[in-house]
């Protein structure tokens, strides 16, 4: 959680304002938190979330980038770094598994978002957008070098990203499906080897399965 | 939604009270509807659900059972069919993404749970144990004849539910990523004969991708 900052005492109002809204915007969902249980876990007056950040919602959306920025730009520093297209992808859905698996909070929020009829609050779309954006770039690279198949590079990336986003998801369903403690780390590293491989041979280049 | 009975003049209480909780636990959630609430809808009065279900936890249960059943069946149909395993898994994954996309209630509580920090309700957590158990066997037949590869079969069946399950969790994200519209039958389409392909990639027995 260190990408998120410490709590000091020496924290900023508005940092501390943040802080515990995304403590309880995770725990909880938009709707069942109100600014004043975000001013008394903050310990702020209750006149600092609007001079900090305007409203609720804008509040809100200021915790969801704090959270989605971090992610994305992880996504994106991954994706930037040399190497062959199958590779770099490798390393994308090994980062993102790992950066979803050690921050509960960003994984929660984006499921009770898509659980939602409300349109997707910008920060989560766009940090959705910009991941399978940077990862549809890989892969337009991998078809130009010949060493990813044909097909829709967006689509391409849906498919690269939603084993990640999966295993993340339903961690304690997996758990129980594979009989095994996924918090282990070496139950952890063989899942993450098992989702990389799939993901490999899911996008590369090679021949169709005969029927 | 066929599946989950049609309310008329003649639906009995027990129905009508089913049918008004799977119809509010989606749009809001176990916490955030009331059994007053329930009632309210299905036009019954206060003791009718502790006369017919006990509790609302129980009802929600029944509830989520209604319209998990369904959806466990249809995959276990499915899967039993006769064929090539690889053909197998192609029908299950089509079948499992047409069912998700079509039926909007059981995908928005399944996400809310996953988003939440309390145990997954039994109704869940054994649909997906079902459904994976399912895909696992075919896995397992198709390791004994050859045509996929090897690997723990629970682990193998979390890689090919990750795609129908991600797709339709995301919809929205992977509309815009396409520039398209996902409601759209050729798009829908477009994105089924993908996902499917992607999947028979992912476990099939054919030679490792080089690095």
């Amino acid at each position: 959680m260190i990408w998120y900052g410490r709590m000091t005492d020496q924290s900023s109002t508005k940092e501390r304002i943040l802080a515990a809204a995304r403590d309880l915007f995770t725990q909880r969902g938009f709707e069942a938190v109100s600014v004043r249980d975000i001013v008394a876990r903050a310990r702020v007056n209750l006149g600092a979330v609007t001079y900090h950040f305007g409203s609720k919602e804008a509040l809100y959306h200021a915790a969801l980038s704090s959270m989605a920025d971090p992610f994305a730009a992880l996504v994106a520093q991954i994706a930037a770094r040399p190497g062959a297209p199958l590779d770099r992808l490798d390393a994308v859905v090994r980062g993102a598994l790992a950066h979803l698996l050690d921050n509960p909070g960003p994984p929660a929020i984006l499921l009770r978002e898509l659980a939602s009829d409300r349109p997707l609050p910008p920060p989560i779309a766009n940090l959705m957008r910009r991941n399978l954006g940077a990862v549809a770039t890989i892969i337009a690279e991998g078809q130009r070098d010949g060493s990813i198949r044909q097909g829709d590079p967006a689509l391409l990336a849906v498919t690269v990203m939603s084993q990640p986003f999966f295993v993340r998801a339903a961690r304690r369903v997996v758990t129980v499906a594979l009989g095994a403690d996924s918090s282990d780390p070496d139950q952890q590293a063989r899942i993450t080897d098992h989702v990389a491989e799939s993901v490999r041979r899911s996008v590369a280049n090679t021949p169709p399965v005969p029927s």
